[in-house]
C-alpha cells in the first residue's frame, strides 16, 4: 500500500496503481521487459538509490507481479522476473510507450518495437502492421528508433515461465 | 516536472510518466473519460484535498492534455475536458483497467465497459468481442459490473473536441 486514499476506490485501475503506480516501478518492469534481470543492472539503467530499486522489487514480488531466482550460491544472488502475472502488465506498458512516442518524442521514438521475424511495426492495439497477428510480449523485439541517444539496440525479452 | 529523475531516460514511457504519473492524475483521467466535467464532481468522486485536485488539473492543462472551458459567468466556472490529445490516453486507462479486473477485482469487475448500440464487450485489444470493431473511446459505455457497490451506471463519454 502506499498510502491509503486509493482504497476507497471500488475501480480496477486504482487497484492496479496501488501495485504499480509507485515512482519508478513501471520503469522497473520496462526494464524486466527488455530483459534486465540482475539488481545491479536494473540500478545502473536506472540510476535510482539502491534502496528505492529495493522496495520497489520487494513491493512487485508480495504482488505476485515478478518472482526471484537464485543464480549464484556463495554469495546468493538473485534474477528478478516477471512471473504471468506480470507479462499481463505488457498492454500498459505498451500503451504508455506509444503515448510517449505520439506526444512526448520531440526527436522520434528512442524505441521502436517490431515483429520478431516478420520485421512489421506494432498498431495501437498490438497488431503486426505487416501481417496483422495480434502480438504478444515474446513476439516482439525492442529495437533503437530514430530518437535514441545510442545505437543500443536490445531485444524486448520477458522474463516469464 | 516531479522531481527531475526521469529526465536522464529517453524514453516515452518515462516522458509520458513525467506527464501523468503523479498520484491521482490517471484516475482524474478516469472521471475525464467518464464524462465528470466539473471540479466538484472530480473532487467529491475521487475524495482528495481541492488544492491537489487543483495541482493535478493544473498540470494536465499545461501538457494539453485536458483543455477548461467557461460553462457559468458570474462567478466564472470552469468545464474540465480532455483534448484530443488526452482522448489518445484511452489505452492507457483501459489498459490498468483491464488489468486490474484480471488480476485484483477479487468480487468480479466494478465496471464493465460495452460497445454502445452493439452490446459486446471489449477485448485486450479494445475491439468488440460481438461484432470484431476496433473501438474508440466514444464508442463505448461505462456499466456498472458485478463488482459494483451501487447500481450506479454512467456513461464513458469524453469530453473532447
Amino acid at each position: 500500500m502506499l498510502h491509503s486514499d486509493y482504497r476507497e476506490q471500488n475501480c480496477s485501475i486504482a487497484r492496479t496503481l496501488e501495485l504499480i503506480g509507485e515512482r519508478w516501478t513501471i520503469l522497473v518492469l520496462r526494464e524486466a521487459f527488455l530483459g534486465t534481470r540482475r539488481f545491479d543492472e536494473i540500478q545502473a539503467n536506472l540510476g535510482i538509490a539502491r534502496n528505492v530499486l529495493q522496495t520497489r522489487l520487494r513491493r512487485l514480488l508480495d504482488a505476485g507481479i515478478m518472482r526471484r531466482e537464485l543464480y549464484q550460491d556463495r554469495p546468493p544472488r538473485y534474477e528478478y522476473r516477471l512471473t504471468a502475472k506480470g507479462v499481463d502488465l505488457w498492454p500498459v506498458i505498451v500503451s504508455l510507450l506509444n503515448w510517449g512516442d505520439r506526444h512526448a518524442a520531440p526527436n522520434g521514438p528512442p524505441v521502436v518495437l517490431e515483429h520478431k521475424g516478420c520485421g512489421g511495426a506494432l498498431d495501437d492495439r498490438r497488431r503486426c502492421t505487416r501481417c496483422g497477428a495480434d502480438l504478444e510480449a515474446w513476439e516482439v523485439s525492442a529495437l533503437a528508433g530514430p530518437g535514441a541517444l545510442d545505437s543500443r539496440s536490445r531485444r524486448l525479452a520477458p522474463a516469464a515461465g
